[in-house]
């Protein structure tokens, strides 16, 4: 008989995925941990019941948390990503010519089971010499670090429990003093169709802090509510003028999947849910 | 007790819809038509217990389906819609300058329902004058008739049962055949995520038809495996080459909330789901 697992959220809406096979799971000082099959989507990370990325879909995910933010910067030379132990977004990062991506994860058993049963979606990224892997409260090293970063990215977990902190507006503040003066912060900010207040709050805390804040949106599968929403927030560049010629030849040679110049300009163009 | 309604589909994958009023069930001639309330979608209307279109939702596909293949043609006079009983695509086709939209669909009942339970959907369509509204067989109506158009839109159900033959190369050629010289069909083609082997076929068939077919995809929260395609099969113009500001000019008036000249060149960028 098959097993489902079944992910509810707001408003009555739920998204059912047949198991085939449970590759791991146990519980870390921070969260339970589950490595599962699912003929549809392959292997998928599973964070307190959540799904947190597949093998088949990782990849809009991550191009989309990562490249909008990258080619909107003119130079991106020292990039942070707070959370994001499975390693997609550092994969992402590390395609462009950056000298350095710092990864701070709270939870190093994220990165040791993803290393371990999903190694596609780093794909190599923990091995290459420009990444830095610190197990870390990344609250603390935003709070106490001297470094400055051209872009920080938080690749977080839904807004529960340990994680609900990088929701808020202390923390955007935190990022905002850990960037260079031209610097970007991109998040990710939640459904847009069962989680619009988490979406709108941030903006006006983001807002208060950055005078260009823009939500942007791409269509991730495995997330019940698909029409899933990031948020950039800047004090340089401005993400809607950046010329599509510039984007293609900034990631032409990436073999990207989902983003692309037309996608980074209809991203920034939300759907206009009533 | 809530009452909950499943849509599974292929590979493993469903969608859970909480349902928390019926408030129409019965059997047409041609299959079994719901109308029922989610708390997230508003009405939904149902067919042979597949969600159709929501209230909150139903712009996005009538918007996709309608407004790229109709901002190609240079100048749409003549429409017909096989299919649509609920009347979304005949409301986004009559926004355009059209001089005749012809909606052709075997269910009188899907109009009747969709008319009295879901106004909002048709938005007062049925009542415009350049309407013309047919109850027949749209296999049967493009074989017979004498009439062209300058677009061909194939708004079905799911290929099962009378649906099916709207999927195949047979009535592909009868809709060749009723189109102008440089006309333009178009069809909603399945989910990119547990349907692929439909579009493919769709598509094979098409290019012995046509001497451009092009797949392209849209966001569409109420169906799972959301990530939904149309296939545009043209004589005449490419959808690729729509310039943005004479897309932007031509829709600036109609008050869309997905489709947009941005989104008419990423829609055409499939994501490369492996």
């Amino acid at each position: 008989m098959a097993q489902w697992i079944g992910d509810l959220v707001g408003g009555g809406l739920g998204q059912a995925l047949q198991v085939d096979d449970v590759l791991y799971d146990a519980v870390s000082p921070y969260q339970r941990i589950q490595v599962a099959v699912s003929p549809l989507f392959g292997r998928m990370l599973i964070l307190d019941d959540a799904v947190q990325t597949t093998e088949r879909d990782e990849y809009v995910y991550h191009e989309m948390l990562v490249h909008l933010p990258l080619v909107t910067h003119p130079d991106p030379t020292r990039v942070l990503i707070i959370g994001g132990g499975d390693g997609g977004t550092l994969e992402e990062v590390l395609k462009h010519p950056v000298a350095q991506a710092t990864l701070v994860e709270i939870d190093r058993a994220v990165i040791d089971v993803s290393r371990a049963y999903l190694p596609g979606i780093a794909n190599g990224a923990f091995d290459d010499p420009r990444a830095r892997v610190l197990i870390a409260d990344g609250i603390a090293f935003v709070r106490e670090t001297g470094e400055r970063f051209d872009v920080v990215l938080v690749d977080s977990t839904d807004p529960k429990g340990a994680a609900e902190a990088l929701f808020g507006e202390a923390f955007f503040a935190l990022c905002a003093r850990v960037l260079t003066a031209d610097g970007i912060l991109c998040l990710q900010s939640g459904s847009l169709l069962y989680q619009r207040p988490l979406a709108a709050g941030m903006r006006t805390a983001l807002e208060r802090i950055f005078p260009l804040v823009l939500p942007y949106w791409a269509a991730v599968p495995a997330y019940p509510g698909t029409l899933w929403t990031f948020t950039v927030a800047t004090r340089g560049p401005d993400p809607r003028t950046v010329a599509r010629d510039a984007a293609a030849r900034r990631t032409a040679a990436f073999g990207l999947r989902y983003y692309g110049p037309e996608t980074h300009h209809a991203a920034l163009a939300l759907p206009a849910v009533p």
